[in-house]
């Protein structure tokens, strides 16, 4: 709760500093009154509820019409054509191009690329096996940045722990040349996913020769999940990996009951120099600002290395695309663009948004209205997770009301709004996240399970109808959503 | 239906033939009415209403009380200790040691092993890699008696169908040199497994190279499963592996939409020369019937080859025989003795089984009373699946209500009563088979995800006082459970 409240006062300081030379229609200050209820003009209030037919048009169309059951496909053609889309490979460049041509017949405009340095890790041969007191293969993933071992591999003691506060008590000497095992319980992904980031760092820091971690996951059949890492700048870099839930805690009750284990680890992963890659962009241009007041809509098109990335993000990354697609076939074009960007290296760290920003920053608070992202799944959606100022909120809890027909009213904030849209709506730009039923997300990520198998054609259907209703409104309403922006 | 149906026939033509010589209580034929309702003698009726203190007391001991929480304990140290326990390896007769001391420890009665030979099988490396159009790792795991590929392995382009049925109207000259893909849509187990243990034989007869197959699962976080398979006695022996669901249904997926597949399918495993292991025996030798009339709880100790076999069937085995651990402790020893066998080889077709019945054969209709097996999961118990004549029936549903402490009093039949006392209960001898909460079962069904991880302590302990309560019930009673033995 910290942070929240952290937020809202820096956008109460920043209330009023409307940015002077937007050519959109600005409106005085309303918003949120001291009691926390709005005090929309009733004209505006008007105005947006008068969407409603057009938000039933573009669900009937989508969910129930000529466009039920496409985006689906489309994601299937898409993961089934070309697997993985990790950052630095073959795999990913070619699904940029081949999205390229799909969006020009589709008939997107302006539809083109622009370049983001990512970084290029590569996985080689892992295996990781337990050789004493039994031989037992240890499935696992290394996680991206990691080192490898030496060729063959290193045999070592085990030495496993639940937590970094048990593991502080272990003094160094008896951390010394030994594999660490952290085998986390699970709270929630952002409170275990530090054990991803920080195992090798807190590891080598008492002499570990590597760490293994439990797989940052609630439920597992025996898979390991794979994820980002940093190596913290002074340690000497160690081969780091996730092995399995059962696995881990296997290691852990191993290790209490004193059982003496030794893993032979042997991983082939690698780090190279950064490449170039690319976000993949298309529009639907405005009727009335142009090249201003961009409504953006964005998921990720890279994934990671395992699994075919249909959920992470997939999913998101085609509905932002065929938002688009249904709107300019049905002929609804709003007032403001709205701009389907699909951000490249989101996976080792937001690489393609922002490089979107700095290339976008002198003119960003012309160019942008808003920011839509979605990259928590695309499950039955259940609303929109709001970021931005008072004012904005005011309007924007309007539109999520005419989601009724997909039964999606629910209304969440404050969040950070989405990974990559964080380069904006963490200094001031209003923008969304796809709130949707993906309490299994986690189950998938990251691992060999993230497929086609998770996304059902009806769910997709709804979150594309509602990313296209949605971006529709925010585009075409009479005036432009307040914003606070930071420098 | 049809197989109920036949069954109920075949125990009404041999009712009546209660074989002559056992030393037990028998008693006159009541048993169901013509309208389905039973007519118990009001003594008898009286005499098991009675138990019910008895149930309680145990229930009370083994889940709320000093033995609650240790069957978990039990069985993790079992797993942790030897990981997975296949027919044939040196891990699986280390446990039956093992077990055999903790046994005498706990101070069973008779405890013992009894040879069975069992096939053995070995899987080696194995590995299968989408090469063509783009490369992508296939996880599998090959099937039990499953040859391998030629040393570096086989590529060979992509059939994939749905169905059997759909595999006939293809022309062998499509499927010759083919690798074969069956992906059929999950039903049941019962209905699905069928492509498990013939896609080999069925592929071979076209000339398929190798046969690829769904795995038998309702669900899949991209975990591979594997499973016993058979070769028909005049087909081309071919290799034969499950791939995950995800995967299947992707080859599916690109084949029919005309995708050229090549697939490099590398598979190290061999048939080997059977072996001799044991089944593992431990009693709690009845007061008054000590060599006759004896009640059987069982589950089976060996596993497949990947998890650790918590599930299939580590806990069955272990509330087999922590049921008489227990019971002893409590110091409850009933009039028939209670027999605990953790069956070995039953997962390459129930070997373990075959040789007891076989050893047992011409004593068995004085020597066998009732047989019990937990071979479908040790979820939280719901009940018992009763397999039997209708004396027996009338009899075992007054006991099943008597594990309401346990909420567990729901009554079913017919079954098989579990693939071990098949060899029994298909024959007219009476037993039952551990109803559980096993909806997930087949989750991580011969999957690494057969785990501790599955296992719940609590579940755990209702399982073992529901096996401890029931065989000391059966074992008690004034008279033996009335039976119907074909030879």
């Amino acid at each position: 709760m910290a942070s929240v409240i952290l937020f809202l006062t820096v956008t109460g300081l920043f209330f009023g500093l409307v940015s002077a030379g937007v050519a959109d229609n600005q409106i005085d200050t309303f918003g949120k009154q001291s009691d926390g209820s709005c005090d929309l003009p009733d004209t505006l209030l008007k105005e947006i509820q008068g969407y409603q037919p057009i938000v039933k048009k573009i669900v009937d169309k989508i969910v129930n019409g000529e466009y039920a059951g496409r985006t689906w496909d489309s994601l299937a053609e898409l993961v089934d054509t070309f697997g993985a889309r990790v950052a630095g490979s073959e795999q990913l460049e070619k699904t940029i191009d081949y999205v390229i041509d799909k969006m020009q017949a589709d008939g997107l405009e302006n539809v083109h690329t622009e370049n983001a340095s990512v970084p290029h890790w590569v996985r080689g041969y892992e295996s990781a096996e337990l050789v004493k007191p039994f031989r037992k293969n240890l499935p696992l993933l290394g996680l991206g940045s990691s080192i490898g071992t030496p060729r063959g591999g290193i045999i070592a003691e085990v030495l496993a722990v639940e937590s970094f506060k048990e593991f502080e008590t272990i003094p160094a000497e008896q951390v010394q040349g030994k594999i660490v095992v952290f085998s986390p319980a699970w709270e929630s992904y952002g409170r275990t996913v530090v054990y991803r980031s920080q195992a090798a760092s807190v590891a080598s820091r008492k002499g570990a020769v590597a760490a293994l971690v439990r797989s940052i996951t609630p439920f597992s059949i025996g898979s390991p999940h794979t994820g980002q890492q940093h190596y913290q700048d002074d340690v000497k870099k160690i081969p780091v990996a996730c092995i399995t839930v059962e696995d881990a805690q296997m290691l852990l009750r191993k290790y209490r009951r004193g059982d003496k284990m030794e893993i032979h680890l042997e991983m082939e992963d690698r780090p190279m120099e950064p490449v170039v890659s690319r976000n993949t962009i298309g529009e639907l241009v405005g009727t009335t600002f142009t090249n201003t007041s961009v409504v953006v809509v964005s998921g990720h098109l890279d994934s990671w290395d395992v699994g075919v990335g249909a959920m992470d993000d997939g999913g998101g990354a085609v509905i932002s695309w065929k938002a688009l697609t249904y709107l300019k076939a049905m002929g609804l074009r709003p007032r403001r663009t709205i701009r389907a960007i699909l951000w490249t290296g989101e996976e080792e760290g937001l690489y393609g948004g922002a490089a979107y920003k700095d290339a976008h920053k002198t003119q960003e608070q012309k160019e942008f209205n808003f920011f839509f992202e979605s990259d928590i799944g695309t499950f039955e959606p259940r609303g929109l997770d709001f970021v931005g100022n008072a004012d904005a909120e005011c309007i924007f809890r309007e539109i999520v009301k005419l989601m009724a027909p997909l039964n999606a009213t629910e209304f969440e904030t404050p969040t950070d709004g989405g990974p990559d849209i964080s380069h904006w709506t963490s200094r001031g730009f209003p923008g969304a996240s796809l709130l949707n039923k993906n309490e299994k997300y986690f189950w998938f990520h990251h691992s060999a399970g993230d497929t086609m198998a998770v996304e059902d054609p009806k769910n997709l259907d709804k979150c594309v109808a509602l990313w296209a209703a949605a971006a529709y409104v925010v585009a075409d309403l009479s005036v432009s959503m307040p914003k606070d922006v930071m420098p």
